[in-house]
């Protein structure tokens, strides 16, 4: 099985209903039912992670968005992606799909049926593939494309601070690849050198998350080494898989490196 | 004198030519050289001060904006800021302002004659004043009208962190008020709960200087004491007057609280 993958889900909307959020909680809550029934033991071990080696996008399609609910509407399609950072995720993800074509799926009030899947890399990627591409120019952009935040000790951070963002990155390259990468990499030498960024609010059941989407580009200072710029370039292009910052496995920190595929 | 002024300078542009970024190493420049003829003492002793009883705005006004240039048109009026912290500032630009009238100056390339000087708080006001002024809400929103930035050891953060942008302005504080706040306010405690920013670039001689504009609102958490509140919406307060972060005497951190006068 691959070691990294990325799955597109399509699905049709059969029944008109509210989803909160991005979807995120309830893509999340339905994943979890579904690996339960797949693979009970694989399920408990995945759910009592600490770090979950999958990120789960937000639920996008048409239809009004009001007071922080998305306003499903029968007949038009929905997806949303998946990405798995081990080979026994991928497996899993692999054995769902097979599963998910005319499955009825409820999310919040609205209910659906699965459409299609599709690799978004067909056959998969490695770790070593990350560390193999090109090198990338000395100046970086990631864009943030659903809200992004960092927890810190009962608070927040809503800043795409360099040693937060590759620092989340690092520490989920590190929990899942076999390939390790360089545990006390000071990203803080990273230079912000443009940014254009806001905050929106995420609804999810009891609560509401501040996170901030937008593009924020970093620079590597000068005379910064080759080897070490490298597995920061890897870990730019980790961000389309792994997702930054908290509840990536809930629609949050969908990231990726602009200028790449 | 009063403790703390800002001033408008209105002058009329006699003869095209350009100004480079905001204006405001050239209008330091002007400053100083007007104090020097004023009273040389004061303005030496004023040069060599670390941190200036002074915040420049940058110049405003009409014209083309050209790889970091502003192209200033004959005929057209320009206009820019001097606030004053302490009482023997506001008398070096009390005496200023006598002068300024039909005075000849050249900013850049660029000729112009001074026209008006307006108190922009009749009579000025103190330190006092802006600590005896109502509690504001719990969250409060700080509008950035200038690129804004601050330094640390050789790079820069580019984010409005609560704790440097209250930081600097305590700094400030602590530095040309009469009355002193807790030097030791842990302004971290501050939520970021939303903001709108996004960077630029100003022009200097040499360099350039990377900085953000947007507004960014902070909230008090639960619990958070009242008379630390207050010290911090004096702060805010301050903000108008002190500018916030980095080259606040040369265009930079031109800050304002939304929704005060």
């Amino acid at each position: 099985m691959a070691e990294i993958q990325k799955y597109l889900f399509t699905l049709t909307c059969r029944e008109a209903g509210a989803v909160r959020g991005l979807g995120g909680a309830e893509l999340h809550g339905l994943l979890f039912s579904l690996l339960q029934d797949l693979d009970p033991a694989e399920a408990t071990v995945l759910h009592e992670a600490p770090d979950k080696p999958f990120a789960l996008g937000p639920l996008t399609g048409p239809g009004r968005r009001e007071k922080g609910f998305l306003h499903c509407e029968s007949g038009t399609h929905y997806r949303f992606t998946l990405s798995c950072l081990d080979p026994s995720m991928t497996g899993l993800a692999d054995a769902l799909a097979g599963y998910w074509s005319g499955m009825a799926v409820r999310l919040g009030t609205a209910e659906f049926s699965g459409e299609a899947v599709e690799e978004v890399y067909p056959g998969g990627l490695t770790y070593q593939h990350l560390l193999e591409r090109p090198p990338l120019p000395r100046e970086i952009t990631l864009a943030f494309r659903s809200p992004t935040s960092f927890r810190q000790l009962g608070t927040q951070i809503v800043f795409p601070l360099p040693e937060r963002v590759f620092g989340s990155l690092l520490q989920r390259w590190n929990n899942f690849s076999p390939l390790q990468l360089h545990p006390d990499l000071d990203f803080s030498v990273l230079l912000v050198s443009r940014y254009e960024l806001q905050t929106s609010l995420v609804a999810f059941d009891r609560y509401s998350i501040v996170g901030f989407t937008g593009r924020c580009s970093y620079r590597l200072p000068p005379r910064f080494p080759d080897f070490l710029a490298f597995q920061i370039h890897a870990l730019a292009r980790y961000a389309a898989f792994a997702g930054v910052g908290y509840k990536v496995t809930m629609g949050l920190g969908q990231t990726e490196l602009v200028g790449e595929g």
